[in-house]
């Protein structure tokens, strides 16, 4: 496949129903980067997001809400880091500094990194171990003019947001995507979004709180605010994900004394696109009518999106020609549904974005966008006890993401990962559509992400309901297994995890296995399913 | 300065007084894991730290004690990861896993690491520039045979705990170094000591409660309690740091209702060796007492040692001829302090390590040592919060540490780092018994770290006692800044904040400045100081 032309995304060209929605150009990100001149920043400086944003874009636009009402005491009481108080004095002309215990760079045991990617439009592993580029990081590059990072800084200590070098890009990424729609919005570096949900539930939450969430939702989310004492409740859910009815409904009915005298949850932790573990995506409609059901109950937001950008084209059957990849960097933009941070006005989100699943997971890099309010008590917080994330991969990135590919280059990988998933996805559902029995097993084809939700009807099977549901789910689990596919049990994802239940789904990953093991392990749970169920014509051992 | 020679340490050749304390030899490592084989680890394996160990070896000695009753309710609810309760089925032979959600490594955009890094025993930046060895990861070297970590295995996700590679070198240099004296002590990555404390204060303390500490400490570790709504109490201190007698003093008179009714303090922070602020290095003989004082009033202790390895040759004055350097890796071991965590026959001892003093900050990697039950409460927090540290940085340090150094080329690196920070420390001391008024101003030669630990005797300061000492303090570090040198302020560093002191110093650090730079900046301290308390002879400008 052709990478997309070159075509620049600019608010004139872009005439679609979403004008306000609509992308910065990269062309307009470049002349500010001309304008703003070289980006001086060195070992633990503070990032000046303010000028990585061109702020004239920003003025016309209102400032977000303030949540004083909801942060928490932890967070509440943070005080900045009494040691920068040194920091204001660094600026002085000719001073000496004997302050900080940061240690010289000549005690650092490298002298150069050097890697070897793709090359913009020759993406795959084979060309690019044959032809990829190198690009190059030395020890002194900053201090020798020849880039704006090198190692003796990125591998010195740090400031919790990242480095401003590739905060920079991160940044310019968010509002060339997203573009929020108030004026004070604010990135900063994260060492991977489960840390970040960490530390945003300790800024908000107490103690015998409870966030609602989709009713089969990630379980290390439910596992990371379990032991701090906080509870989740499930939202009803259809294809589109999280149902914006079942959301008012559950906060227009909240009644304390029915879990433990809690407050009123004012936290939504939602994955709206690709979802784990149901795969589903919400529409550009959904996510308005949720956010307007958070802004009627006064509910901030936690938009988690590691799958954002596995989006993938439209599926056309199993028989059917492919649909035409997108043609231009402005038409990859379009095909993304808009996110909640997109549609923004009160600063009511805080975002999290990850490399895992386009970059890479073991980066352990990635951000939040949100309100200055909010990002800089989430700062105050890495500052004391994430810090920022590793230097290393802060570099790595920076060499691959800004020196090399720059943000159009970047646009083209994630349509050729794009593509690479539509691939995947299209495998499993041929698979299922061959093997899978109809008449028990149902599904929706994905939109986006890494996962196919399998809906089972549990009702046929012979045992039921002598057998309860978790019994049945597991006997299928297990008779999966003795024909050797593994497929994760949809029980594992409730987010009330104690309650009953009378749903039954299993849940399929394409996102790692070769094709033809795909297909296979879809064969052979389709053969356990038909076992289970005593449907004969399955029995083909 | 020549390597020192690669003499093994064996327990035979052991004759000091700390047999008992004595470190494994470099060749029972060597040994064990050619018995034990090649390691296999790939995506997101669980480490068997047990067969790092060689368990034989430890079979002999008790087990740590168990910690339930220091617990918090946030940690004692943590569940495992549910999941995991998959994992178990990966090993079925034949079987195609559709579960875990990981990325396949070919959209990882990497084909190649290369870094270039000292040769053992040339380890200066200008040798390194020129003839540095190049260590290289490509991106399925595990399945090609060429290594047992690569990118495809390192880039992507993996445990808490940090990966089996990297993880078996730690255990490894840790039993090298400290040899614990109980049978199941256990390591486990970090992101970074910072974080190492943050999780620690979440696993044993509630708010409310408070720790005890030196009474000049590391401000951050404040910090990190503080909102938390956890208190430090400040244990005095001398040249050799807390004093085991104040420490008991202030457990043994514990008045809760002085202290909003806070039960008794169970947990002591300190930093026994090149204390952050004060330099100040705890003898054996001070840390046997400390750790009574420990075990009489069940405490437990953190024991944060980035310093540890910035032990320095004794101070022989600024005209005597430097002590020669340690002539053998024995002679280099046996000069060290002996760590709290080898004399900790109860399992009461977190030792927090970091590569950020004698490797590079920027790897955002370290690592506890603790008994199992702590350990794997905290790995259980980390798959839910920090996860594991980078993969990329892992990659590199495991390249160098283990593929390239090794345990012995590592020791010959931290004597390199050693003999520098002495040169560093010397000039420093030289420069202030040239430059600083002795009538006000007084020192002890830190014997490790980073700091050195300026008194002011504010008796002598013609604004005493008119002026406060806070008042005096702050006069005369802007009045250094006035003459261009950047020290810190000793009363940023207390951990009782609020409370009155009647101690004045100032901490300057000697680890990055060029040398002439450092004696140019206690110059103008000198200034500052003679100008400040009216001393005619230091009117030089």
């Amino acid at each position: 496949m052709p990478p997309p032309s070159a075509v620049e995304v600019t608010a004139e060209s872009d005439t679609s129903a979403l004008t306000a929605l609509s992308p910065l150009s990269l062309k307009g990100v470049s002349k500010r980067r001309a304008a703003t001149g070289r980006l001086i920043a060195g070992v633990a400086a503070e990032a000046n997001v303010e000028s990585f944003k061109g702020a004239t874009q920003h003025l016309h636009k209102p400032k977000a809400k303030t949540w004083d009402h909801h942060f928490s005491a932890e967070s509440a009481s943070r005080k900045g880091n009494s040691l920068k108080q040194a920091a204001k004095y660094l600026k002085t002309p000719g001073l000496i500094s004997l302050g900080g215990g940061l240690p010289s760079s000549e005690y650092f045991p490298f002298d150069e990194v050097d890697i070897k990617v793709p090359q913009i439009g020759h993406f795959s592993p084979a060309e690019t171990h044959q032809n990829g580029a190198i690009v190059k990081a030395g020890k002194h590059d900053l201090a020798e003019g020849k880039s704006i990072y090198d190692i003796s800084t990125a591998f010195n200590y740090g400031q919790g947001s990242g480095s401003a070098q590739l905060l920079r890009w991160i940044t310019e990424h968010t509002e060339i995507i997203h573009n929020p729609p108030y004026r004070d919005w604010f990135c900063t570096m994260t060492v991977g979004s489960t840390s970040a949900l960490d530390m945003a539930l300790r800024l908000f939450t107490q103690r015998g709180d409870f966030i609602v969430t989709e009713e089969y939702t990630f379980a290390t989310a439910v596992e990371t605010a379990a032991p701090m004492g906080v509870g989740c409740i499930g939202v009803a859910m259809d294809e589109q994900g999280l149902l914006a009815t079942s959301l008012d409904s559950i906060l227009s009915s909240w009644d304390p004394s029915a879990h433990n005298g809690a407050r009123k949850p004012f936290i939504l932790y939602t994955v709206p696109t690709g979802q784990n573990p149901t795969g589903a995506t919400q529409s550009l409609q959904r996510r308005k009518d949720i956010y307007r059901v958070c802004q009627k109950h006064d509910v901030y937001i936690f938009e988690d999106e590691p799958y954002y950008f596995l989006q993938m084209q439209p599926y056309t059957g199993s028989n059917a020609p492919d649909a035409p990849p997108p043609a231009s960097h402005e038409e990859f933009l379009s095909s993304l549904v808009p996110s909640l941070l997109s549609m923004d006005v009160d600063g009511r989100v805080m975002r999290m974005d990850s490399f895992s699943k386009v970059v890479a997971p073991g980066s352990r890099v990635g951000w939040i966008t949100a309100s200055e309010q909010v990002v800089q008590r989430y700062m105050k917080h890495a500052d004391v006890s994430t810090q920022g994330p590793s230097g290393m991969s802060q570099l790595i990135l920076f060499k691959l993401l800004d020196e090399h590919w720059g943000h159009a280059g970047y646009l083209d990988w994630l349509v050729h990962i794009r593509l690479e998933y539509t691939r995947r996805r299209d495998v499993i559902l041929a698979a299922c559509e061959e093997f899978l029995p109809r008449e028990v097993v149902s599904w929706k084809p994905p939109m986006a992400g890494m996962f196919h939700w399998l809906k089972i009807d549990y009702t046929k099977h012979p045992a039921y309901p002598r057998l309860s549901i978790p019994e049945i789910e597991e006997s299928i689990f297990l008779k999966s297994i003795d024909h050797g596919a593994l497929v994760m049990r949809g029980s594992w994802f409730y987010a009330e995890t104690t309650a009953a239940h009378n749903t039954m789904f299993f849940r399929a990953t394409y996102a790692a296995a070769p094709f033809d093991k795909i297909r296979e392990a879809i064969r052979r749970f389709g053969e356990a399913v038909r076992e289970s169920f005593g449907m004969t014509d399955g029995m083909v051992e």
